[in-house]
């Protein structure tokens, strides 16, 4: 594969990826969708078939990694660092263009949702502490997780612990993929199995932190947000930004790690 | 494949895809049907396995295009025009013929849904506007709704947008397809792998105006929603017919330029 | 295949398959069952991964009919007629040993369900006309619902089209199965892909009749409900009995005779 | 394969199964969970993807068996017993460390959960009968069931009875798959078989003991609970352990016996 291949299979790969990803969000999430609370089934079944799209598409150009954890993780098993800026520039710029595809898809419905009198307040509100919070759970809150994700519980350790767990189950996954279809590459079978392997880690592991496992799929989304024109949108929490970054990080490394004593 | 096959196999495949896709809406919204109320989950698994089974059965005929959009990305990205009138006369004589499938399929069920006094009115009712307004919602609103699509916000330009963007990622995906299975044709995998996009695709961008991504799906049903004889069935809302015809058009023709340029 | 294989292979195949879509109605409906109220989507998809084991189970022995429609219509389809009896024996032998499986794995729950003074009225409850409409409702109706369909609107040219419909859905895909995979036998992905079609019939088309789309499915089961010991059962409603027999019959015979002059 | 390929293949698989099969259900049921409350079908699904991811990872080392009664099924088709303890010394000990991982990862939801006024009662609550059959039902009676299954109705001989059910299926499905492989091995189709028979298994037989079907599943994840530092756990109902671990290997045998006789 050459460079440009890789470049811009990851680039549109990624971008599906997000937009079908952040969609099925902003889908359940946003007023004046049909598909508004859905509910957890439909928001891991909806990753996951962004997960299988993206690599059905992806998968001829670049081998679809879409996923920078996953890149980590095959640079450690094939000891090949040569590809991976490559990937990992055209994963965060896949992200951003994605996000930015989920903003004009529900283009409608950001605009009802962020400036509804109901969710947010009006403009006669009392803006006490008590009004805020309220506006924070059912305006700007859910919009940014429409983009990014944030735990339930905010504690540094914890959420680190569960995004290198679900990831490194994803990257073990991936790593074994190879042993599983006989060298045949990704394929359609190979492409719908990691994407129920994350259907299976949404359900499973999303419980604490909404589950970014992939730091493009967390950070370019964030970034968008804060560039977005979105009225009332409310800060994009950079004091968590760090923790789906470096968390996948770690649990692909770990994952790579075990798969060569293990596995090769 | 002969012009008689592909016009009897786009026949068959388009009125199995909405007998099953315009089936699980009406056994969702309709009274009386033991879904009633089974979800938006249902709704998109409906459709997926819609089209699962309408591929299944038409794609040794045809090829099982049963998608306008889909016909004109691949004569784009073939290059080939010669048999787009043929399978564009099929898919819109089967979306006719499955969507009368369905109202025989369910006929008790329209019948008691729109002649239900609690859901369109009693004969006594006043007809006062918000008495009509109500009915539209809960009686012939839902009844347009197994056959044709309609936004949550009515807005062309975002509206089109939508069906844009949906469309692309789905005819996109059908191209690539080719790029996955080693030329073997399309085939039970293929056929999984296009209905679990078309899932996706519904749970991620079905929020805004149902997703059409197909102009047969939308037009030829509603062509059938004005011929039927169907009591209190209100109007078949032809001022946004035209929206999932070109919306869905242009995006295969992005998807297919994209295509010739990046994978081709 | 021998007729004893065959005999063997629908015998178990059909009793696994009703041992789990028998099951996944008493999941559903019964009292102290941890899946109550799990709702439409778990009904069809359980009925759909029951096809799917059943299919893996019986195939290598008999070829996985399962359902003397489908029997019928590859008979049709073939010409062939001397294996019909072995199959419908085996179909209907099986669906009773399934009913009565499911009667054993649920024991406590059919007991509890139809004893609860909540559920069918307590021993001095007034045997009002109204009385026992609510207990028909809430107590013996499910547990029948467990074992047979039944329409939610009773008429039966209605729900003799309805079945004709659906089982000429499952009929055609199981036909043109064999054009799908070069002759490989059902194997894994043919039954997975049959499993798959079940589910979008059951979400599509099951709303007013339950889809039963297999006599042995309903036959069977009906004649185990009227033979169980169970307390308060009610009657096993043998006016609407031959509906779903005669309607899967003819709903397969239309499919294989469109299979010999379209597909064929 | 190696004895120590045995080894390692088992405890890193069935660590995965429980991670992720102990994780969907701490996900549904604990408090400060973005999956709370997601339901029957979620539960069932996130096992049936727990199953496909270890199975995927560990296919590969041990072919996969992650079930005490899988093994013996095969040992018994087979009449080979050599490998038995090494398989069963694996996944007893994937299954304890899956379900620490589970409590890692869910680690504040655990304790968020059984420290939680309005579920556990407070500090100075009247420990009444009522008052802690009330904690029971939403505090600890949850939090064990995230790692050991227990029954509805409590009742030795029928939850028995439902265990050996559900595993004949399960078993018998899997001495079968070598039938529907053409001797292949277990693979992606295979894994994804076995995994969606699982779900089915869930779905139509796990109402009545939430179906443990699998030794070490249940055993392992006990021991854990009784050994870890939980807060307000209550007891780890030994008293029932014995159940999920005597059913599935009756069930088990059974199936291997109906194999030998009517397909070997």
């Amino acid at each position: 594969m050459s460079s440009s291949d890789i470049f811009i299979g990851e680039t549109i790969g990624t971008a599906i990826l997000i937009l079908l990803g952040g969609g099925v969000v902003a889908a359940v999430v946003l007023k004046a969708s049909k598909a508004r609370n859905a509910g957890w089934l439909a928001i891991t079944f909806g990753w996951g078939f962004a997960v299988l799209t993206a690599v059905y598409i992806s998968a001829p150009l670049s081998g679809a990694h879409l996923n920078p954890a996953v890149t980590l993780g095959i640079a450690i098993k094939d000891s090949d660092w040569s590809n991976l800026p490559v990937y990992w520039g055209g994963q965060l710029l896949g992200a951003m263009i994605g996000a930015t595809l989920v903003w004009l898809a529900y283009y409608g419905q950001f605009h009802a949702h962020l400036t509804d009198k109901e969710i947010v307040g009006g403009p006669d509100a009392e803006t006490t502490q008590a009004k805020a919070v309220e506006a924070q759970e059912k305006g700007a809150g859910p919009v940014l997780g429409v983009f990014s994700t944030g735990p339930e519980i905010r504690n540094a350790v914890m959420n680190l612990t569960t995004e290198i767990i679900g990831t490194f189950v994803l990257v073990l996954a991936v790593l074994t993929q190879g042993l599983n279809d006989n060298g045949n590459g990704l394929g359609a079978v190979g492409g719908l199995m990691v994407a129920l392997v994350v259907v299976g880690i949404g359900l499973s592991l999303g419980g604490p932190t909404g589950y970014a496992i992939n730091p493009a799929r967390d950070l370019g989304p964030r970034i968008v947000h804060a560039l977005l024109p979105l009225p009332n949108k409310g800060g994009s929490d950079w004091s968590y930004a760090w923790v789906p970054v470096v968390g996948p990080l770690i649990g692909a490394a770990i994952a790579a790690g075990i798969y060569n004593v293990a596995f090769a």
